[in-house]
């Protein structure tokens, strides 16, 4: 088989570029390890930047999320025993997030893909890059006893921190930069109406707890647990026992309950692999880069190095010039490191530390305080919260 | 003797507050363990937030300072090669620093001390407050043979980091908050010309280094050392050329050198006592808290905590409204805390830490470059390094 771009991965990113393309006349394939049910079977992040969305609309598939996703123009901080809400509107200067969960939106890219007859095969095993270097890289991956062959001009590597992607690009060329958090987050899916229409982030002693959403029937909820946790350990009762602990006593009362339908422990991690170019492969999204929950930038950084890559594919294509092409990991890394710097900010700032001084502490709770008395430093956090500009 | 505000330290601290109260009819006395001569040796900050530039000016000891200071409406930031200006006056919305020794402003504060005949008593030895929770404290202190008890209505502690004021509160009472930087900072006095208007802020993978002034014949120089260094193992010519290794070409090459008047290496410390009140002993400045010099916070927390003492004295006598005095503690240290916090921030920003992972040296590069990035960050910054709203 031959294409322009063979991308490797069928989650958001590799579909979204994939549409995007598309729509401008550039040939791609898609290779996914799983089925599609697998994909759409995972539960990920929900709050979508404004860049984003935009995003999702030039693919021309923004229109369910835009029916169903909810506009988001701020969350809460609950702390000290106070809730202060971040007005994401007013300190970014209009823009706001939303909420609408990975499984929709990836649903929606599947649908756009199949209406248009894009290529996505699922189930290719032993997917492998080759001859990345050279201007005939290809791509081989086997499906039952067939070994098969794709040619193309570019490789795009969507396919996740433990793709074979990165790992195609050889240790002494990529630099990986990692950071480890001593704690991890137990989440519960449930079938309730969320405890509130925004998002809340509770800074408590016993540990950070999120109360997040999918819908208004769709609830997410997440503790800070020690990473010595097992999942199996906490019973949906334990689990909500503690997550009201940690909660403002207004929220706890309000809060519903029920069988969760959907609970795991994941631990915090950063990391970021540099370059995000090896010859004519690109990596992009989490092959390249993870980040902790905090501030949901997961996602959202994934759409960013899309964004980069869809753009230097039409110049490319279209008008022959392959500077956003040589210039992609340079603008895509800064880009990803100021959302690195966002979510370990906003992790350090929520979570408890046990280990950490006194003194480390009183910082961290300062930080709460300074943000809500500065016009400029809650302005800082909405930036960063709604997007940074590509 | 007798008084109704008996100050401990005759530093920049309890000589403004002594004047201060002195304009409002309040009695002082300042007692002093060193010589006058002592004390205007030391060689210390010389950056004055607005606020404290207006403490001056309401102390009647501003003419000096307005007439010989420099106002800053901002300062460099030197890293990867580049140099990047924080405009102060634009991001912080017309608010600018004063640079201006504080051997000056304390002199100019002894003066007018004298000219008002305030009493202002030296080489008190064994100086120790008494009966601070009562009704009727007093102090007493040692004058060659004699020792000399002062009645007052309150004792002010402004006697330093070293000082027996916070000593006087009990152990179990009192709250200490402390973190260590794993470096010190080499300084250099010249009377040479100062290599920029504006001060200069170098992060270099070699270390910190400050391009500082006191006037514009008058040069203070800083590098990072680690805290295992001597100052008798660093020769002039060795500081200078490690200085100018660490600045960017076009200031190296500009820089004048000259014999150092003054060579001292200062530990970088953190360190906040609570509460900042025992009974009728106030804690101000030093004494309580003090910081790492990077951001220029040390004088300024101190004067934030004599403005606030100022005006609670003033409606306690005046108004026989104690409600400053019972508030002091609490309001002093959550402006305190937001100082330390932008030390902490400044510090770990511009300094080396050799042991850090390299994931959190790519944060710290990428602080600076969202920094510049953000009129949001700079505004941040600016306000804060003008000196945030008492």
């Amino acid at each position: 088989m031959k294409t322009q771009v063979c991308i490797i991965g069928g989650g958001p990113s590799g579909l979204m570029l994939s549409q995007l393309l598309h729509l401008k006349g550039i040939d791609t394939i898609v290779l996914e390890r799983q089925s599609r049910e697998y994909v759409l079977g995972r539960i990920r992040a929900g709050v979508l930047e404004h860049g984003f969305a935009a995003l999702m609309r030039e693919a021309q598939c923004g229109e369910r999320m835009d029916k169903e996703g909810e506009i988001h123009d701020g969350f809460i901080i609950a702390h000290d025993g106070q809730m202060d809400r971040v007005d994401l509107h007013k300190y970014s200067g209009g823009s706001s997030v939303v909420v609408y969960g990975q499984t929709e939106l990836t649903r929606d890219l599947y649908e756009a893909r199949d209406r248009m007859k894009g290529v996505v095969i699922h189930n290719a095993e032993d997917v492998q890059p080759h001859d990345l270097k050279s201007a005939n890289p290809y791509v081989t991956y086997r499906s039952g006893d067939e070994v098969v062959r794709i040619d193309c001009d570019f490789v795009i590597g969507a396919d996740g921190f433990h793709g074979v992607s990165r790992k195609s690009i050889p240790r002494d060329v990529l630099k990986e930069y990692e950071k480890v958090y001593p704690f991890g987050w137990l989440g519960v899916l449930s079938r309730t109406k969320p405890v509130s229409p925004e998002l809340i982030y509770a800074k408590h002693e016993r540990g950070f707890a999120l109360c997040s959403l999918r819908s208004q029937v769709l609830s997410r909820y997440y503790i800070q647990v020690p990473l010595t946790d097992n999942v199996e350990d906490w019973s949906d009762e334990a689990f909500w026992a503690e997550l009201k602990r940690r909660l403002p006593a207004e929220v706890a009362e309000k809060l519903i309950t029920g069988p969760s339908i959907e609970k795991s422990i994941a631990p915090l991690r950063s990391f970021v692999a540099e370059p995000m170019r090896y010859g004519n492969l690109f990596l992009a999204g989490d092959a390249a880069h993870i980040v902790p929950p905090t501030g949901a930038r997961g996602l959202n950084s994934a759409a960013s190095d899309i964004y980069y890559l869809y753009h230097a594919m039409v110049a490319h294509y279209k008008d022959g010039d392959s500077t956003g092409l040589d210039k992609y990991s340079e603008k895509a890394l800064a880009r990803v490191w100021k959302a690195q710097r966002f979510s370990w900010w906003m992790t350090t700032m929520l979570h408890t530390f046990p280990e950490s001084l006194a003194y480390d502490q009183k910082l961290q709770d300062t930080d709460l305080a300074y943000l809500f008395s500065s016009e400029k430093a809650l302005g800082s956090l909405a930036e960063n919260y709604v997007g940074l500009p590509f």
